[in-house]
C-alpha cells in the first residue's frame, strides 16, 4: 500500500472544508428546491402559505411567518392559515416593525431576555416563543417589502448558516411576491370592471337594477351545489354577469317602456342575447373564460327548443347557460318593483316548478331548490343586508327552497313550520302599503 | 511538525473529492443568481430575453434559445430580438421538435455529424454550429411546455454538468413562464374588454361610432412626442378608451337628436363626464391605473376655467387629461359623419389653433401638430386602412400637421408643398358627392 505524509494541521484542515462543502452543497440543493416549488405558485395566498411550509421544513423551525408590507396603510399584513384569514397592525410595531423600519437582521436566541420582544402575544394565543429570527425582504428595487419571521428552531437557536438561507429564500420570494401582488390586482381590476359594466347597463333600466349581480350569485349558490369546478365557477360568474350586456344595443324607448310591447318591438328586446354573443366575441378572452361569449348568448334558450335566439334543444345547450337561464327567471320573478311588492313566492315557485322540463333542466331546477333560505334572502336583500337580523338569517340556514315548498303543501303546517314562513315573508314581502 | 500518515489513494481521492464539491458549490451559486434574476421578470418577452442571456453566461456558450410550445397551433415559437420578433415552425420539426415530441435531452458534440441537424439553417443565416446541447422543458405537471436550445460551447461540447444544470433552470423557467403567460393572457383579456366597451358605447350614437379607440390612438401619439412614460401611457390609452362610458348614463333621445337642443338636454349631455368619473370611480383600479377616474372625468374642462363638469382652471387639470381635450376635438372636428364629408382640414386646424391657451393647454397643441401625417391618416381611416398606398403613406410621413398648416399660409407653394395637399385631401375629403 502506497502512503503519503501529510501535516495533521492540514490534513485535518481539509476534512473541515470538505464536511463545510458537503454542508453547504446540502443545503444549495435545499434551496433550489425550495425555489423550484415557490416559484410555481402565482396566487399570493398559496404562494404565502407555501414559503412559510418551505421555510419550516428547511430552518427545521416550529413556525414561520411572511409579514408583507401595506404602504398605503403603513401596517404589516400576514396570512396565518387557509382560507384567507390574516393578521395586521401598524407596521413600526413588535420585532417584525423593527426589521421592516430598520433593515436590519434580528436573531434573538432567547426571546424572554430581549426587551424588543412582546411576550403579550404568546400569553393571547398559549404559545411559547423561545428563540426567533427575523429578516428584512427586499425587492430588485431594494425596497423593504416585507419580513420573513421563523420560530423555535427545534434544538437550540438559529444559527448564521439559517441567517444566510433565509436572506436567499427571501431574495427569491420577494420577486414571487411582487408578481403575485401584480397578477391579483390585475384580477381585482378586471373582476370589479366587469361587475361595474354589469352594474351600469341594468341601471339602463330601473325594473333590472342590480340583476346580473344577482344572477351571478344565485348562479354560484347552484355552482356550489352540483359540485363545478372554481374553474367553471368563473366562467359561470363571468357569464352571468355578462349576460344582458347586449341590452346596450336594444333601444331605450323599447326597454323601458310600460305598456305593451308591439310584436316588433318584443322581436327588438329579443334580439339582446344575440347582441351579447356578438359584442363578448370581440373581446379576446383568456383561454379559461373562451366559452363565456356562446354561454351568455345562450340565456334565453329553453330546453324544449321555444327558446331564443337560436331555439337550441336540451343537450344543444351549453350547462352553464342552462343554470342561467333558470336564476334569469327566478331573479325576474322575485325582484322588487319600485313601490310595487314583490310576486308572492309560492306562485314563484310554482312558474319555476311549472318550467322544468320544458323551459328549464329538471337537474338545475332541483338545485336551485336546494340553496339554502339565508343564502336566498342576502341576495334578494343585497343592497340592504344591515336589515337582516343574525338570528333570522341562522333559523333560515337550516331550511331549503324546497322546505318552503314542502310548508306551502301541508294543511296544517307545525309551530316550526309556521315561524319559516312567517320570518321568511317579513323580509320578503316589503309592505309598500304600511311604508307610504 | 506533527505528520499524519494516510493511504495515497485515499488522499487523493479526497482531494478530488474536494475540488468535485468546490466545482459543484460554485455551480449552484451560479444557479441561485439565474433563479434570482429569473423571478423579477413577469413580462414574457423581457423573462424570454433574461433567461436566454442568463443561460449564455452560465453555460458560457454563443447562443440560447427558448422555444415555447404552442399547442393550439401545434408550433413551437421563439422571441429572437428585444420588440416582440418571433420565429416560428410546426412543433415536430428539427432539432427542437424532436425534443420536444419525444422528451430526450440532446447533447450533440458535432452538429454537422448528426442526420438531425439541419444545416439549411446556417446556410441562410450564414452562421456555424458546432455543438448543440437540446432539452425539453416541463412544468409541474410534468409536461412538456417548450424546449431549451444553447449552442456553441466556447471550448468543445457540452459536458454531463451542463446538461444537469440547463435542466434545473428550464425547471425553474417553467414555472415562470407560465406565470407570465397567466398574467398576459389575463392583461390581453382585460384590454380588448376595455376597447370592446369602448366601441359598445360609441356606437350608441352613430355620429361618434370609433371616436374613444381613435382619441386613445391620437393621444398616443402625443404621449410619445411628448415622452410620457409607459406607465403614463397605459393610464392615457385606458382613460381615452373609457373617457366617454358616462354617456351610457345620457338618455338616447338627447345623445342621438338631430336638431338643436334645448338648454336642458344640453346640460343633461354635459353631465356625461361627470357620470364617466363616478362610474370609473367604482372600479377597484389597480394602483397603476388609480388616476383613471379623475383623468377620464375632466377631458371636458378647459384651461381658463369655462369647462365642465367641475371649471377646473391649467393647472387644477390633469395633464393627461388636457391631451384628452385637445384629441376630443380635433377628433370631432375631423370625423366622417353619415353621408357627409369632414370639416375642411385648414378650418379644423384654426379652430384649433384658436382654442390654445384658452380651451387647450398650448403645449399639447403644438404636440399635436408634431404628429405625422401618415399618423393622422391611419387614425382618422382606421376601419379602412386598406385604401392608404404604401407610396403615399411613406411621402406624408416626411410631414407633421405643421407643415400642412404652413403650406396653407403660404402663396406660391412650392410643387412638393402642393402634393403634400394634394395627397392628403385625396383621403381626407370622401367626395361624398361622387360616390353617390
Amino acid at each position: 500500500m502506497t502512503t503519503t505524509i501529510v501535516d495533521a494541521k492540514s490534513y485535518k484542515r481539509l476534512l473541515q472544508e470538505l464536511e463545510q462543502h458537503r454542508k453547504q452543497h446540502e443545503r444549495l440543493k435545499l434551496l433550489f428546491n425550495v425555489t423550484r416549488n415557490i416559484t410555481r405558485e402565482l396566487t399570493i395566498d398559496r404562494l404565502l402559505l407555501r414559503i412559510m411550509d418551505e421555510v419550516k421544513n428547511v430552518l427545521n423551525c416550529d413556525r414561520c411567518s411572511v409579514f408583507i408590507m401595506d404602504e398605503e396603510n403603513q401596517e404589516l399584513w400576514a396570512q396565518v392559515a387557509h382560507g384567507g384569514d390574516e393578521i395586521r397592525f401598524p407596521s413600526h410595531l413588535g420585532i417584525a416593525g423593527y426589521v421592516a423600519t430598520t433593515g436590519e437582521t434580528l436573531n434573538i436566541p432567547d426571546a424572554y431576555a430581549d426587551h424588543r420582544f412582546n411576550p403579550n402575544i404568546d400569553k393571547q394565543t398559549g404559545y411559547r416563543t423561545r428563540n426567533i429570527l427575523t429578516i428584512p425582504m427586499r425587492n430588485k428595487m431594494r425596497n423593504i417589502i416585507g419580513v420573513f419571521q421563523a420560530l423555535n428552531k427545534f434544538g437550540g437557536p438559529f444559527t448564521r448558516d439559517d441567517e444566510e438561507l433565509l436572506d436567499a429564500i427571501s431574495a427569491i420570494s420577494a420577486g414571487q411576491i411582487e408578481n403575485a401582488q401584480l397578477y391579483e390586482e390585475q384580477k381585482k381590476t378586471f373582476d370589479s370592471f366587469i361587475e361595474t359594466l354589469a352594474t351600469t347597463i341594468d341601471a339602463r333600466d330601473p325594473m333590472t337594477a342590480g340583476h346580473s349581480k344577482r344572477i351571478a350569485m344565485y348562479s354560484d349558490e347552484i355552482a356550489q351545489i352540483v359540485k363545478l369546478t372554481d374553474a367553471e365557477r368563473e366562467v359561470l360568474r363571468t357569464a352571468a354577469l355578462l349576460h344582458d350586456y347586449g341590452k346596450i344595443a336594444v333601444r331605450e324607448a323599447v326597454l323601458t317602456k310600460k305598456g305593451r310591447l308591439t310584436p316588433e318591438e318584443f322581436e327588438h328586446i329579443q334580439s339582446h342575447p344575440e347582441f351579447t354573443r356578438r359584442i363578448l366575441r370581440k373581446i379576446n378572452f383568456s383561454r379559461k373564460l373562451k366559452d363565456v361569449p356562446e354561454i351568455a348568448g345562450a340565456h334565453h334558450e329553453k330546453i324544449d327548443g321555444t327558446g331564443y335566439p337560436q331555439g337550441l334543444r336540451d343537450k344543444e345547450i351549453p350547462k352553464l347557460s342552462k343554470i342561467l337561464a333558470v336564476c334569469d327567471v327566478f331573479d325576474a320573478l322575485t325582484s322588487q318593483r319600485p313601490y310595487r311588492d314583490r310576486m308572492s313566492f309560492f306562485k314563484v315557485l310554482h312558474i319555476i316548478n311549472r318550467g322544468a322540463g320544458t323551459d328549464f333542466d329538471d337537474f338545475y331546477v332541483a338545485a336551485l331548490k336546494k340553496i339554502r333560505l339565508d343564502r336566498i334572502l342576502l341576495i334578494l336583500e343585497d343592497e340592504h343586508k344591515e336589515n337582516l337580523r343574525p338570528g333570522d338569517l341562522r333559523f333560515l340556514s337550516h331550511f331549503t327552497l324546497t322546505d318552503l315548498m314542502f310548508v306551502y303543501a301541508v294543511d296544517e303546517p307545525t309551530p316550526e313550520q309556521q315561524k319559516l314562513v312567517r320570518v321568511f315573508t317579513k323580509y320578503y314581502v316589503q309592505n309598500y302599503e304600511e311604508v307610504r
